[in-house]
């Protein structure tokens, strides 16, 4: 059981993004190394935006392209290796790499890759970084760290294309990997049973206890198979388990 | 003989920048990557500039202490190794590097290094690139290569602090290098010498033996004192040649 040995380039999320302008200047950073696959989540003002155009400088085939999703959950469901960029690590118990690294291990795939990126205001939220596997840092001056969107989006997209010309081939034989939406699901039934438990009390930790357990089921490298095999073992528990005990 | 073991960052030099908020932009870019040292060479709108504090977003230290000449010569004259960024490379016979290389070159030294960006419209012309020793082109996607300035700055900036992370502790026994300076007076020197000659003969041709005779005499890695010596060597033969003749 092999997966095809061609590592799709990554998409890029931008999450609730605010401005047309920024959109546009990303989709231009993201083209002058060779990515074109965008995806928008929520955008602000709507889509398309007359504001991304002119602001593309030449790069349409990007924004003519992007695909707009509701939820960032839905934007990287076909996605195997999810990334959130921050400029700040926060305090999440995730593996936290360079764009270097990032670029590196994308290339390595098996898989396609998704990576988000924050408004520009905020940057991403907690949510969000939780649905990611692995955090992007860029390392920055820590005195001075002022990375705009689409500044955030070059460098990535410039390490992805410096890897690519250092990639040594994809290894053919590993099992595919979990998908994103492979991965909700099965962390949807843990939750779904352990609500019926008193696993989440008190109430108030509930967001937090849930983002433990995702980050904890969502390490880098199970493959589509593990999970169908997690999925069976708690089903098997869940079935000896009396219903509405 | 030795040098000062400390090499100091590289000087970011703009060439005739025609967008104050590009400039603005440019420093917000170098100070992400701790860069500070910013030089104007015939900015458009004159210096300072009210356009430029506010697309900074902070960065004004590198505004405020921004030093401006009226010439390229002026701006690097203090500075042993002056690279030129184009996004193409042109017909020019120097070597060429990408932001990864000129960044490892930067730190093992020795002596201070400029990097020259061009105006956003047009770029470096090419008496500009015939000032520096060494090109530096980012290796961009070659159907679309549309990098703005800021964005040209933040990859040198990104590469240089990524490169610093990995320096190894200079060599503090290279006799210090010759200065743009002392390659300059050289040059002129033997350029005095020659149109005293049929060399540059047909005058037509004379911008193009120039810019040929700096590439050669300006390859990476005459000292200052090599660079006297061929002074002295200079000096010799012009004193053996009669005047006019």
């Amino acid at each position: 059981m092999s997966t095809p040995a061609i590592i799709p380039p990554p998409v890029l999320v931008l999450v609730r993004p605010q401005l047309g302008e920024n959109i546009g200047k990303a989709a231009r950073a993201m083209l002058n190394f060779g990515l074109v696959e965008m995806r928008l989540v929520s955008p602000r003002d709507g889509w398309p935006n007359p504001s991304a155009g002119p602001a593309a400088s030449g790069a349409d085939v990007v924004l003519e392209e992007a695909q707009v999703f509701e939820t960032v959950s839905e934007a990287v469901a076909d996605c195997a290796h999810v990334y959130a960029t921050t400029v700040r690590k926060r305090g999440v118990t995730k593996p936290v790499v360079t764009p270097e690294g990032a670029a590196r291990a994308i290339h390595a795939g098996p898989g396609r890759s998704a990576i988000l990126f924050g408004p520009e205001r905020s940057g991403l939220e907690t949510d969000d970084i939780a649905l990611a596997r692995t955090i992007i840092t860029v390392p920055i001056n820590p005195e001075f760290g002022s990375l705009n969107l689409a500044q955030a989006v070059i460098l990535i997209a410039y390490e992805w294309s410096k890897a690519e010309r250092l990639a040594s081939p994809p290894h053919v034989d590993l099992p595919p990997p979990a998908l994103q939406e492979e991965l909700d699901g099965m962390i949807a039934q843990l939750d779904a049973m352990l609500a019926e438990t008193d696993f989440f009390f008190p109430p108030e930790r509930t967001p937090v206890t849930r983002r433990t357990l995702r980050t904890l089921l969502t390490k880098p490298g199970w493959s589509a198979q593990e999970v169908r095999t997690v999925r069976g073992v708690l089903s098997a528990l869940a079935g000896k388990q009396p219903r509405g005990r």
